[in-house]
């Protein structure tokens, strides 16, 4: 972990940095890795989407025309695929738009205006909600609380999922805490990955809200970066069994498995709360476009196909990470004033600095032309009271880009730091 | 209109119309006239997208990638396309995802949870929220209504549109009507039109509530059915012009133009609204689907390639609207039991019985095997207090099944009809 000495034992190199920042802005660069977005290498992956499902396809496997209204499930051809994927049963597994964010908002759009069926009133009629956010987290999910008036509680974020113990203890004797963001797999940013443990903890803890829920983001399940392919625990399984099913509302999405703006999304939960959703959705749309869900059914073929398809993003992926953290390591490695991740799956790499300089490491490098993600985004309403934690996305540019402008993070990270020291 | 005099003078004919309906059950018939979707056909004129946007065509014509996350706006390109047909700034237009019922559901959901600019208080922190629905109307839009537990009130609809008077003298005075829904081109069921008085005095009445909205539903602008292709008022123009700019929200989509459950939808308004529900979509979502707007966009190529578009759809459905017309002429015509639409364009034949019969009608229908649209669907909870209006819907059926089923309707319109006059 960081320590000021090391920052001040800096000071003595700021005219140095002071120098090498001025080359490094001299260069005129503009590179952004601030966020998570696919590179245009790994969408050609799913070219064949752009001519799919092919002249005059226009059923499934089961008949259906997915050009005509209906089906608000989603298909059962493409449900099975990722029903395996997934590990939930097809029958509790609906498939939906582009967006899981969609889904996560809508999810919470509905118990704000109707409530969950065992709500003792419509979220938005309650005096206050509360929501459990492990931090640091995804800047998103913050959002869809802020914008519903929820009141964040920040837990730490372990190496093996949300705090569980903290998050126990809090929910135990207050009704108001109506919920908790789990991002399973690989979080974002610090690429954490929930052990059965934890997920146990959090699906069978006593809760004072009879509607507690767990919104499980389950964005990078087959997102692996290394061999070390990890599985996530069965979350809707595990709370069926500890007798809480409806707990937990898992979401997923091809995002960052085809097309980022054009895949489809997951939504799996109990069938008492497939049921709550579906109704609520069948007032607000006509059904999913079906057309792309069965681009995508064809496209992958199985579940195999799905697995295959991500071992190529993974070609291209693995490098810039590995890139990230040997940049790092070379440039910083010495110093003590900085520590990161080393992400086995993902998109993110977590990077703490001197308490203090994230904003400045920030402004430094933009000044530079390398955008980074907002210091503070990875905490509710964008405030790290710290001000330590930077989230490096590595995923769009080039990795010759990627290199570039790590090198740069490492200079302003170190110029700041001798900055801070010299304070 | 009709009388209960000829009801009662069928009754002599009960036992004759009672052999006919026993005829017609013996058919064995499977019909099915109870939505407005596409034909098969209809669908087949736009498979080209099934191929869309082609092989390795991955930008649009300003160089974005449509394959990545982003643009929350819609595409450019398509926007264009839709603005000149829809007569808005493009600048006021947004494309969104495959159902403009989905677009009005999260308006006035982000009116519940948010209130508008001008609202005193989200509206469902409101006591109690009114809104006016025109009837017969369109039954996707009561159900919204009664899901965010709006009171529905209702004005009759008229042949200009709905009854401007009626609805100015309940708004003047009442804080509680937020708004009322309004089927300007080929309403739902009934086939009228707006006239610009209508649509002028709508958009410039006094109403007590600060944040009153019109949801101008254009569903069918450019679906029409004869030569006389009406115009509708550009209503959002008119409401700048009469100093409540911020009071229409229309949208429209393509889900009767190329693929019902996989076409893209459009949102537009006041520059105000526009900045505020793009404040509330930024939340909700990472981006529409820009694949399948370039999708469209090269399909249509234009404003005029839609308009072209539109006149096979017209070639196939006009002679399925004549077919009714006509059936519904020749079986009833000598009757004063039931009156009809003879409509211009859209999707609906609206059908009066006599009062009293038509679920029964409805009733007899399906077990003749005759799916119609259920008796009622037509009103606020699916009550109609006169049980009396149904709603056809032609399009799906071959023009033989059309005529088929028409001319069973028919007998169990005078059937019931004879009942009735013998009770």
């Amino acid at each position: 972990m960081t320590t000021t000495p090391d920052a001040a034992a800096l000071a003595a190199a700021l005219p140095e940095l002071q120098q090498a920042y001025a080359e490094l802005q001299a260069k005129g660069l503009k590179l952004d890795l601030t966020r998570g977005k696919p590179s245009a290498q790994q969408l050609d992956l799913s070219n064949a989407l752009l001519t799919l499902p092919g002249t005059d396809v226009t059923r499934d496997d089961a008949g259906t025309d997915v050009r005509n209204y209906g089906g608000l499930e989603g298909l059962p051809q493409l449900r099975r695929i990722f029903a395996e994927l997934l590990d939930v049963p097809v029958e509790q597994l609906l498939a939906g738009g582009n967006a899981s964010l969609t889904l996560m908002h809508d999810t919470l759009a509905y118990a704000a205006l109707f409530g969950f069926p065992a709500s003792p009133k419509p979220w938005a009629r309650e005096e206050k909600v509360r929501w459990i956010c492990a931090v640091p987290g995804y800047d998103r999910h913050f959002a869809i609380c802020e914008a519903l008036g929820f009141e964040m509680i920040t837990v730490p974020m372990t190496e093996d999922g949300p705090d569980a113990a903290a998050i126990a203890e809090l929910v135990a004797d207050d009704p108001t805490i109506k919920g908790v963001w789990v991002v399973p797999a690989y979080s974002n940013p610090d690429g954490a990955v929930i052990t059965e443990e934890v997920a146990r903890a959090l699906v069978s803890m006593p809760t004072a809200a009879p509607d507690f829920r767990i919104i499980w983001d389950n964005a990078y399940a087959l997102h692996h970066l290394t061999d070390d392919e990890v599985t996530t625990p069965n979350a809707i399984g595990l709370a069926a069994e500890a007798g809480n099913p409806d707990r937990v509302v898992m979401v997923a999405s091809t995002s960052k498995i085809t097309f980022a703006g054009a895949g489809v999304s997951f939504w799996a939960s109990s069938p008492a709360n497939v049921a709550w959703f579906t109704k609520h959705l069948a007032i607000a749309t006509i059904g999913p476009d079906k057309v792309n869900q069965l681009r995508h059914a064809l496209f992958f073929g199985s579940a195999d196909g799905v697995r295959e398809h991500m071992r190529k993003h993974r070609e291209i992926l693995a490098p810039k990470f590995e890139a990230v953290v040997e940049i790092l390591e070379a440039r910083l490695g010495k110093y003590d004033v900085a520590s990161w991740t080393a992400p086995r799956g993902g998109y993110f790499v977590s990077l703490d600095v001197v308490p203090g300089t994230a904003s400045r490491v920030v402004q430094l490098a933009k000044e530079a032309g390398i955008a980074l993600t907002p210091a503070g985004a990875t905490y509710p309403h964008g405030r790290d009271p710290e001000n330590r934690n930077i989230r490096l996305a590595p995923s769009m540019p080039p990795l010759t880009e990627v290199r570039e402008a790590m090198d740069g993070v490492a200079t302003c990270v170190l110029l700041a730091a001798a900055e801070a020291g010299s304070a």
